[in-house]
């Protein structure tokens, strides 16, 4: 296959990037191979290579434990449970939470056969155990899977005693965090109410 | 700026890419560091060193001149115009030319400053003069900048004596009347011919 196949067929992989949004993609790069091919491979490069996932919380970021776990600043009485590191940032774009994270990477899930032991429930038990947390806030998708890992995460909470908060209904049914609006997720996470 | 964030800046301007497709896409490769984000990489590089552009017709590929221009099956007595490579590639998609190609690379623009001189329309004309070309075929956009241009390559081709033509106004196969702009449906109109 041709370099621009190549090039074609990889970028048309690449999630809101169809074969059509490739080939303008590819046209794009190669007239600016200076000014936008050379920095988008530097800034490829460069990301594989040091960014890191926070073995605490599970976000990306460049250092680790991450900037937010290392963040004097933020309330460490607090963990927010999301299923991914999009629904963090979409969290932090809005500016309402200071608290700390918990990314669990999926959900549970039957049909692909996630099971609790693949998702990184204990060490959010752990956390708490040891930790100063007095509040875990549940800020799973509203589907299906994210309501069912939701309540599998409570349940397994119970023992350390922490209070277990959930975001208010307000997040539209059947949507996806990383998709709405700075204000629902504001609205969402102040009426948040105890779980179960 | 983070790693993270200079590659999310870099990928939000890439056409098709916004600021949230960008950071799904980051994360997607950031998941898949070694089967996605490495090949990537590799492919972008690759293609930015060994993709040439033809310098007879102006076509991206691996050799120069192109694949096109250098096959033998093509027709050498037709060259059809084209605005951009991405033309170019939707017309070889058709499968329904077998043509020779002469890509100008945009349009004749008062607003952006595009003089004739700034297009290969000068290297048209030669290519018509020294070869065996019987008919230039204009393929440009039916925009004021594309017909405007279209009106000005075929005046420079007066005096070669060849054959101008260009595409057919019309209905688009599989389109319907009541979605078309009153220009396609009277220019279709005005085109008619026999049925049967």
């Amino acid at each position: 296959m041709s370099p621009l196949d190549v090039l074609m067929k990889r970028l048309a992989k690449v999630p809101g990037l169809g074969p059509r949004s490739a080939r303008r993609a590819v046209l794009y790069l190669l007239k600016r191979r200076e000014s936008a091919m050379q920095p988008l491979i530097d800034a490829l490069a460069r990301a594989k290579d040091e960014v890191k996932e926070c073995s605490v919380c599970g976000n990306l970021g460049g250092c680790d434990p991450c900037e937010i776990c290392q963040d004097p600043g933020r309330d460490r009485s607090q963990i927010c449970v999301v299923e991914d590191v999009a629904d963090l940032w979409a969290l932090e774009r809005s500016d309402a939470y200071r608290g700390l994270y918990h990314v669990l990477g999926g959900t549970l899930s039957a049909l692909d056969g996630i099971k609790p032991e693949d998702l990184p429930i204990a060490a959010l038990v752990e956390r708490v155990r040891i930790g100063e947390v007095k509040e875990v806030i549940l800020a799973l998708n509203v589907t299906v899977e994210g309501q069912a890992t939701a309540h599998y995460v409570a349940e397994s909470l119970v023992p350390t005693g922490v209070l277990v908060s959930k975001l208010a209904h307000g997040v539209p049914v059947g949507g996806e965090l990383d998709y709405l609006d700075d204000g629902t997720l504001t609205a969402a996470l102040k009426a948040r109410r105890k779980a179960g």
